[in-house]
């Protein structure tokens, strides 16, 4: 059975979640990548158009992640047929939301939506990883999430190595992002190679703690866990700007933690209520303005379900 | 009120609890230590008699744990009485089990009792950790589940920093102790001062696994994740007389994993009965047995309610 058009949306997504680094990912509501697809009789993918980014992704099909997801889907399927995609892009791209495997999962889960729906979620994993890893390597740490939805803990890249772990009903995220990129690779070349024992011991207490609070449903420590990494972020925090005048702000409009979204420059701050968000990003968002720093400030939630189809026809 | 006579006892512990490096503690329910005291009407500690330690504890109230516990209390209670001090040992020092940890624990809840318990067990820890100061450091590792029982995390030495995990209904424990002793300062100096940041992120990701599957009550994950700790282990695998061997046979034998327990040389092996437990630590015996190494094997389970008064007269 194939559709004659498919559309489906995955969500941003924020790596690390604070202490958690390259072991903790979640899903955000909102932004998030749609893709478009339909069927052609000559095999693979063709890219029929990408909006919203500007022109700065690659439009050919082997360098782009949602085309190369698309194509392990193919693949998966043993399907004769070929795919024409179209991306809409509503994240911006190097601004640690996880960019590329929206676009990877959004891909992989049209595809499979225009063919019936022959796989679930969690079998089109190893597909999105090949997205992702066309541009920037096979890692689950944003893909997980993007296509499971929640918060993920991630120990491998087989699908039983992630597990969702339960979410607070009180936490809602307030971002920023301030129109400058950071490249993941640049943000990982700042990281030591090597961490005093001493740091290890608190890192390792901080996720354990975290674990425990989310399953407690303990908002508040959720909140001093995330936010109590000494390793990672103050190897990155040159790289974000006013980060302790973010975390400041974020604070005293009402935030309980502020955190880096994965490698950055997007910044994430935890609070308890959907009114105390919107207060807090907005405040971020002018902290940024006043500096001349041009930004996009939004508030969201944790995504409960991942990626989804929106259409089949 | 002053009782005449007060007897208490406090179980043996494991720190680490494999991956989780001076973060997790365990309580078993067997062996322990018990400690008898008697009101004097002198302030301070004295110790009438230590047995069980083959004279190798200090006498001298101000270098022995139990007594600087029982001091403190005292000191907490601020009376102008003081005990006289009997002190049963069960645990083998300097073997993994938390002996000194114990005998504290031990020591404060029997003085606590002598004047009518007016303090609850946490709000012992600080005289706990005064007496495990004496001869190990202020650390918590053991004297917090000594005390409170169960699986717990410490993230600080304040006990609103240390929160009992849940414990699998399944999860029995074989443990084998070699007649070598491994005092915990030799068993730190090998330790790595820097650690590589990939191993950091694969002990974080083994931590969090663990925690999340004791609230699962998913006993095999729990094992695998305690035993995957690519850090310490190996830096004092050496420390422990046929480790690997050890290994081997305890699973040969049914079990599901096999950790140092504490900075050792006790080993512990995770079970999922009470058979399969006799079994192993039968088996783990053999084998030191066959060594020509004194051993004591023991099996038992996780403590429920930690240290706890035996009688009061």
């Amino acid at each position: 059975m194939i559709n004659a058009r498919a559309e489906a949306f995955a969500p941003a997504s924020m790596g690390n979640v604070g202490c958690g680094f390259d072991i903790l990912g979640l899903a955000f509501e909102e932004p998030g990548d749609t893709v478009i697809v339909e069927p052609r009789d000559e095999p693979g993918v063709v890219i029929a158009a990408i909006e919203g980014d500007g022109g700065k992704l690659p439009r050919d099909p082997a360098k782009n992640s949602a085309a190369v997801a698309a194509n392990s889907v193919l693949n998966l399927l043993g399907t004769p047929h070929g795919v024409s995609l179209t991306l809409h892009k509503n994240l911006p791209l190097a601004s640690g939301l996880g960019s590329s495997a929206a676009s990877a999962v959004a891909a992989a889960v049209a595809v499979d939506a225009l063919f019936g729906m022959p796989l679930t979620l969690p079998q089109l994993l190893p597909a999105c990883l090949d997205g992702e890893a066309a541009v920037s390597g096979y890692h689950p740490d944003n893909v997980g999430p993007s296509l499971l939805g929640g918060i993920t803990l991630i120990t491998g890249t087989n699908i039983n190595e992630i597990r969702r772990l339960p979410v607070p009903d009180n936490l809602h995220c307030a971002l920023v992002t301030p129109c400058i990129a950071v490249p993941t690779s640049e943000a990982r070349a700042v990281l030591p190679e090597m961490v005093p024992l001493t740091r290890l011991v608190a890192q390792t207490g901080a996720v354990a703690r975290l674990v425990d609070a989310l399953y407690r449903g303990d908002l508040e420590t959720v909140a001093a866990a995330m936010e109590s990494d000494r390793i990672i972020e103050p190897a990155r925090a040159h790289l974000m700007p006013l980060l302790a005048e973010m975390r400041a702000a974020a604070k005293r409009a009402g935030a309980l933690a502020l955190v880096i979204s994965g490698a950055g420059p997007t910044l994430c701050a935890v609070c308890d209520s959907a009114p105390t968000a919107q207060r807090v990003a907005a405040a971020m968002g002018v902290l940024y303005d006043e500096a001349g720093i041009a930004n996009v400030p939004r508030h969201t939630r944790v995504s409960t379900n991942g990626a989804r189809v929106i259409a089949v026809t």
